[in-house]
């Protein structure tokens, strides 16, 4: 399954409701429009109802049915509306438009309307790499710095129940390392034997997770099999766990520039999956993480 | 420049001599005779004499005038005869054969006839990335677990030696980090903020070092336009520093298996260069290590 299958997947869905946080902005506009040319579902914009319907109507676009502004007097004020929306279940998604990211999170945990669950927010990216037939998950390139092995579990959990929702029955997750062996001297070895066991004692269901592995062991056969490495992941991981937000953002960053992959990616673990995407994501990879994370919401 | 480049200027350059410790194997022959049909270098094999005549006759091959083998009765008396070969300057590349790592960098280290400089040994990987018109070197993807900040120094120093060696005269160090802001909970930033700063105060020399930078920074004009960074290094960093080696491990391994990369790479620090290709490379990475190692030993 690839990544423009989602889109295909959320255009043929009912249509899902993102409620979009500070929309006054040309970016975000865009890639709400975007969104609607390809029919992925309805929006919401919290904001300066002016300026949003300003940048709407420089589009010389008319999306009465599908597009509602509802005025906000600030960004935090906007956020708070966008995130009450999620809770009073009138959106499926949330998506941050032009608003710090720290403010955008601050609402998104409140306690009295917030959107937490008790589990880790953390970052889930999907990527399509050429020459692979299956999403690649890589988690977490951007959320968590170093992650202990309690938040690691949390974030595989995150993982497990995006790629469930787009279909993957049981996702295989490697818990990455530099090597494949278990080395007291590299805490990344231990903690990936960790979560292999809290898998196998049920701590961490609906997946099969089979680490410490190197990338290469976790990925292709050949490698796994150079290695003498026995394992029902090794080879054929769908889901790379990371063990620190450097390995994370070189692999994200190293499979977009140097390996041409599309990518899409939602912030996962709250009530409703989480558009998050910075000004440097191409237009693309916008409507990738909106599809994503409509594929991967409740209706 | 690229990789084939290297094996072209080892194959005109006066020919250098390469020192193996346990060659009595046939994956280390094989890349010893790939070496020699492209006239890289001459070779002093050390092992068992009686098994290296029989696998290098079985390739019905003579190489008379280009290899000699020098007995041993064991592999650890392999290494050390190689490695003294190299004190004693009758060759200037060493190369690891059949031969556990802990045993023959024992060799190398070795305080009377070892080859130690006083800097730490590190792991000097050279791609070249579909698309892009020069190398990228990544270190320390394979030695050093987690460097502190003097090690990376040592890591930098290593790194810039080699690729002044192969003509490019002033290298673009990026000490990567997950982001290009300086963050104190994040020692990556730290530290490749402070590797910055000692080149500025000529503590490492003959290169231009800025960071923190992440990924897409370094390597992206465009992305890090995006960032509005502006530095000599981003967007045209030929060495990428990495922080730990879980992240300089899966950039490896992402550029070889995603990116399609091709890699060669030597430990240096030593010396001279030293190969220590695994069973996992490819016959042509073996040869690239081989043609990077010539390239930069001195003569």
């Amino acid at each position: 399954m690839l990544l423009e299958s989602l889109i295909d997947k959320a255009t043929q869905a009912a249509k899902k409701t993102i409620a979009v946080a500070a929309a006054e902005d040309q970016e975000v506009i865009d890639a709400v429009i975007d969104a609607l040319e390809r029919n992925l579902g309805h929006f919401i914009l919290y904001g300066n109802e002016e300026k949003i319907a300003t940048i709407l109507e420089c589009k010389k676009c008319s999306w009465d049915q599908k597009v509602k502004i509802v005025h906000a007097d600030s960004i935090a004020e906007a956020a708070e509306l966008a995130v009450k929306a999620v809770f009073n279940k009138e959106a499926n998604v949330l998506m941050k438009g032009n608003i710090p990211t720290n403010i955008f999170l601050k609402a998104v945990l409140n306690k009295e309307f917030g959107l937490r669950t008790g589990n880790v927010l953390s970052h889930v990216a999907a990527f399509e790499v050429p020459d692979f037939d299956r999403l690649i998950f890589v988690t977490d390139a951007a959320m968590n710095i170093a992650p202990d092995l309690e938040q690691k579990a949390g974030i595989a959990k995150n993982a497990v129940a995006i790629a469930r929702s787009l279909g993957i029955e049981i996702p295989k997750v490697a818990p990455i390392a530099a090597v494949e062996v278990v080395n007291p001297s590299m805490q990344a070895t231990m903690d990936a034997a960790a979560l292999t066991l809290m898998n196998k004692r049920g701590q961490i269901t609906g997946c099969v997770i089979d680490g410490p592995l190197a990338l290469d062991n976790a990925i292709s056969e050949l490698a796994a099999e150079h290695k003498g490495i026995h394992s029902d992941v090794a080879g054929n991981a769908d889901i790379l766990l990371v063990p620190a937000i450097e390995v994370g953002n070189a692999l994200y960053k190293s499979l977009v520039y140097f390996a041409k992959a599309k990518v899409g990616a939602v912030i996962a673990g709250a009530k409703v999956p989480i558009v998050l995407t910075s000004r440097a994501d191409t237009a693309e990879s916008k409507l990738y993480s909106l599809a994503l994370a409509l594929s991967s919401a409740n209706e």
